[in-house]
């Protein structure tokens, strides 16, 4: 039998329960977009993100460190907030040196979900900093949960296609049982080639795209535009 | 903007409270192999089939309707039980006007789930009853939910296909925005024509194999051989 390390994927936040995450990795994706803004701030020169679920909480950390205030709901920065989710929004001449605290609603979630359950390891995954997350479960021979934010729970395209381009990667070195992955990295590998055409059939681009982010949303389906290791230890995700 | 009624895929139970299904007609998908076995029996003659959660349920049941009691775990017939979960196992001449007690786990809690949550219409959907479920979606002008089994909650490809090749025959009669939809269609687009092959990579297939049922999980794939339409009432699954 295979002693290689076991990978699952997880497609919505509901569904971390059923795995048992002690002395895994979970890979924390939020495709659109703030785990893509995540990798983007870290690779431009960000102290550090701090993850946060609410907006008080926002504004609170933002006097505390000084640090940016971001976020959005429904596509719009928040009342109270600096800036938005969007990657474009943190160039390194603006971001260097600071810390962003950083409002979002499902990635934050599934992330605070997997510290409570016992994760060993959590990281953010995205297009942008795809390789990075390769490498790093390559090199660690530990068990990983792939976990989808999913949007309010739901299932959503854009995280299952992240997962299915990790699992295309680094499969070999895994024992996948898991039809989750396997319809991730199906999709994938049909799409990998047009996936700026694919990623508009999305239910996100179709609540978004009126908010002209056409081009944030192609950013966030590019790999390795930013292409550093986000690893969160204590409270913060910093690079590795 | 489009008047057709909506129609979403709930790729595991623990994604059903996601949506509001009251005044919707929720099909009930357990491909391996409960739903299979429901349209199968009833295909054949069967009176009537009657869902239940327990061998306990299962046992007494039998007993008050003088109906034939079936149910599996691990795929051995459970002891205290006279039959199997296997469609081949209920022929016409054995099956004809019976009444046929079976005991699942994923597809009756789905099941119940969806009678609480206050489904307007209940109704089991297997590949053997396909054009059957996907006429009555088509004449009925209703919002619907694919509702999959699963396994154990985890999300299954057996299942997923099956709502994939009921979106791909009455899509146009429907508003769907849901990315599970989306996915379940893919796959089944593009396995449509190598069923048998690929089902032999689903987790269900690794788990069952061992027993010798790789002719029950063809059949199980296999459209139309079975074509009729389950519909829950008063307690049983019976022909419309």
């Amino acid at each position: 039998m295979s002693n290689k390390p076991v990978l699952n994927t997880v497609l919505s936040p509901r569904l971390l329960d059923l795995y048992d995450i002690s002395n895994s990795i979970v890979v924390i994706i939020d495709v659109f977009r703030a785990t893509s803004t995540i990798a983007t701030a870290l690779y431009n020169g960000a102290a550090k993100v701090l993850p946060v679920d609410s907006v008080a909480k926002c504004i609170e950390l933002g006097k505390i460190t000084g640090g940016i205030t971001a976020g959005e709901r429904d596509g719009k920065v928040v009342e109270g907030l600096q800036h938005g989710n969007s990657p474009a929004e943190y160039p390194r001449e603006f971001i260097n040196g600071q810390t962003l605290v950083l409002t979002t609603t499902n990635g934050t979630k599934l992330l605070h979900m997997a510290l409570e359950r016992g994760a060993s390891d959590v990281i953010t995954g995205s297009f942008p900093n795809l390789s990075a997350v390769c490498d790093y479960l390559l090199s660690e021979n530990k068990n990983v949960i792939l976990g989808c934010s999913a949007w309010k729970d739901r299932v959503n395209l854009e995280d299952t296609l992240f997962a299915g381009a990790v699992i295309q990667r680094v499969k070999e070195n895994f024992t996948i049982h898991c039809d989750s992955s396997l319809m991730a990295e199906e999709m994938y590998t049909q799409h990998q080639d047009d996936m700026y055409r694919f990623i508009r059939k999305t239910t996100h681009w179709h609540r978004l795209s009126a908010y002209g982010l056409e081009k944030d949303l192609e950013y966030c389906v590019t790999p390795d535009v930013a292409n550093v290791l986000p690893v969160y230890e204590n409270g913060a995700l910093i690079v590795k």
